[in-house]
């Protein structure tokens, strides 16, 4: 995708209420970002299809949903309050914190000028602009920290999480027990997690709130390479599925180096998002995380997180192969491929450019919009009992401001599969106009069979 | 209902999977509550009616979901740095802290005297024992902080909100403008909030991490009352279409002197829980909040959150109404509610006890399980194909151990409408057994009609 395009979609999203800046009239923060009527339908929609697919329609995964403030022993026995952070420089003349290599590459961007981070000494501070004061970089903890209970003290101090699998992991016996499972079986969960990024930005793309879809799928030692490569497979079928043009897909095996300090291999799924002269960016992590969360929570708790197979009488402790995702890139990512720009007829015989999100049905935020050819107080009525009838099954819009064409433009600019209009005929023959937003066929429908119609094709939504 | 029925449901909950406490290999916290496979799905299901039937459904309301970590000024401005408070008395000798009303009300329980708040100075410490050693009350914010950005200074302070309504107040504008509604209007959202509860406690009932459902509906002043009483009927007739007695149901409205500082008035939604000695409790605020939130973001903003309504020439700012409810609640009162002991026919020709939890279809985590008769290379690998092909529309489960009358009882206990069994028959006549939870009543159907036929009976699921 090139920037131009990344920065349409954006444009169009905040135009259109899919995303807002996080409060805005007090100046925004970089934190996060506020999701308006059609992003929130839209982000609701990535999520079910996620559950859907990793959870429900499989006989092997259940989900949970834990806290976000789990016990502290969790973070420290995870070895993410030692390891999540980042080494950062600060200006000893305005005090700011960057990353080392960040300061680098801007400077770089901005000059030019081929540096390197042993050159740190030319780089001006992009915030007071003093030139290469900087202190030697420093550890500087991504968890983000908060106090609970009634005493103020340092007892009371809590993590909000950084993660969801870490929920995942401290529920093993419990849902081990509960559900009557056994490896091979997941468990996924949804939810917030929040980190101090140092740097957050490029839209949803990377913020300090954020939600995430995770599956811990545990499986028995020596079978997990193999599973490790079934998870890839399926989340990458997950996006071409959903509509992604394969050719903005590929695989990143991360370098042993690189890695987390939980995993044993790790392959991101990365989308061509090209944002800020960086082309390809990660989707999605599948990381094989090996023994190392059921192995540091038996050690740190005390209980023992391990399998007993009763058909061969042996213990092990299952290894774990863990999907996860912000749902923020998905989405961009759905939204990015979705863009498209032709040209549609109008009234005048000639042809418009139109903008369409040709997103896949599934993920639309509206499904169907009704529309009465014009205001007026027989087709009016008709029409938001249409809309009222349909909204029973579907997130339906009514629309009866300005012409006809503008209004198809507005639905197809959002993504709306379908436009019902009610027209004078209406009053007579019962049916109504359907449009469908991609080949702009239309079909006339009597409308007790309107339902029926749109079903068909809207099955799964 | 009885503080026995709550120990049984608690303990049902934990049992199989609804609930558990949030890291129990740990030794717990008392911040939150962790939800099981059945629980994440009951409360997804509670999530999605609300939605439906206060957003999704309604022409006049629209959703959002706005960040948790909101700019500070948001928090100055809405009055909850100031007012979000509880007086505390700190024990001197051990330094815990306590509410001063609860310190004599568990005294009063535990030794049977009736002990006023004036004479705290009989009253010894939970926590340490030492007698009536108490400071004088101080206030204490129930606002959880946490810090962000990369300087640990005051500038970086961050509140987690304590309600989701303010993401709303702050964004009403781009909601008004980019979804072209006018007032009477409403912005629902579903979010996690926050608050340092100094007695967290009652199961799910109060706990420090809650998630909310609230909605804010804007009108024009003047209409206020009389929308008012519309949202207190429509959320009244929620809990009862949902199959809530209606007996275990009442309004309470709050007295003057009780109120939020934000509240023209304030009616509870209460329900029979029943725990430690006090009959009912709130199950969900409907409060007029009048234009104190669009006032106050105005004056410390800077920007009108005013509506100009054009035909009349006029600019108002709406009033606000909005019904609030943090979903652990409904959810103990739809399991508390479901709850049932009869008796059921066993192979002996005799009776046995039952527990049912008869929960309205939408609500029940499973909708239908699939149980061949016994475990058979026939009936199994059937069986199995039967869930999966179920498992495409709904949360279906597969259950093959033990007598089938014992895996009747596992799914009646868990709310599951329909348990379908594959029996020997099933392999000459493709027909399967339906059974229906509540009346034990059992039909033959056709397997290629079963989906048809579930599908009849699970209508809005």
């Amino acid at each position: 995708m090139s920037a131009d395009l990344v920065e349409t979609v954006v444009s169009l999203c905040e135009r259109r209420g899919f995303v807002y800046p996080c409060g805005e009239i007090y100046g925004g923060t970089r934190e996060a970002w506020d999701y308006g009527p059609l992003g929130v339908e839209m982000k609701e929609n990535v999520k079910r299809e996620w559950w859907r697919t990793v959870v429900q329609r499989r006989d092997d995964v259940v989900g949970i949903d834990s806290s976000v403030i789990l016990p502290r022993e969790v973070w420290q026995a995870s070895g993410h309050v030692a390891a999540l952070h980042d080494p950062l420089v600060e200006c000893t003349s305005c005090h700011k914190r960057f990353r080392a290599d960040q300061l680098v590459e801007e400077y770089a961007a901005r000059t030019g000028l081929n540096v390197t981070e042993d050159r740190l000494g030319v780089v001006s501070c992009p915030n007071c602009g003093v030139r290469g004061q900087y202190t030697e970089p420093r550890a500087f903890t991504m968890m983000v920290k908060t106090h609970l209970g009634p005493v103020d003290s340092e007892e009371g101090m809590q993590y909000l999480r950084p993660e969801t699998a870490q929920g995942i992991f401290v529920n093993f016996l419990n849902v081990l027990t509960t559900s009557r499972r056994r490896p091979p079986f997941g468990i996924g969960q949804i939810g917030k997690s929040f980190r101090n990024e140092i740097t957050p930005g490029n839209f949803v793309f990377r913020t300090r709130e954020f939600e995430q879809m995770e599956m811990a799928f545990f499986v028995e030692p020596g079978t997990d390479e193999k599973w490790h490569q079934y998870w890839i497979d399926e989340r990458l079928r997950w996006y071409t599925d959903l509509g992604v043009n394969p050719a903005n897909l590929r695989l990143h095996d991360h370098p042993r180096e690189k890695l987390s300090h939980y995993s044993k291999r790790t392959v991101d799924i990365e989308y061509r998002f090209g944002f800020g002269g960086q082309e390809w960016a990660e989707l999605e992590g599948i990381a094989n995380r090996g023994d190392f969360d059921l192995t540091t929570h038996t050690n740190n708790s005390g209980v023992d997180l391990s399998y007993f197979e009763q058909s061969t009488n042996s213990r092990y402790r299952p290894f774990v192969i863990e999907p996860a995702v912000s749902v923020g890139r998905p989405m961009m990512a759905f939204l990015l491929d979705a863009y498209r720009e032709d040209e549609a007829p109008n009234a005048k015989g000639g042809v418009d450019k139109r903008v369409v999100l040709s997103l896949d049905r599934r993920l639309a935020p509206v499904k169907a919009a009704v529309l009465p050819l014009s205001r007026n107080p027989d087709l009016t009525p008709k029409a938001r009992e249409v809309a009222a009838s349909l909204r029973q099954y579907w997130n339906v819009d009514f629309d009866d401001a300005g012409a006809i064409g503008r209004r198809y433009r507005r639905q197809d600019e959002i993504g709306t599969p379908f436009c019902v209009t009610v027209d004078f005929d209406s009053v007579y023959d019962h049916a109504v106009t359907v449009r469908e937003r991609d080949s702009m066929a239309q079909a006339r429908v009597s409308m007790d069979k309107l339902q029926g119609y749109l079903a068909a094709q809207l099955i799964g939504c």
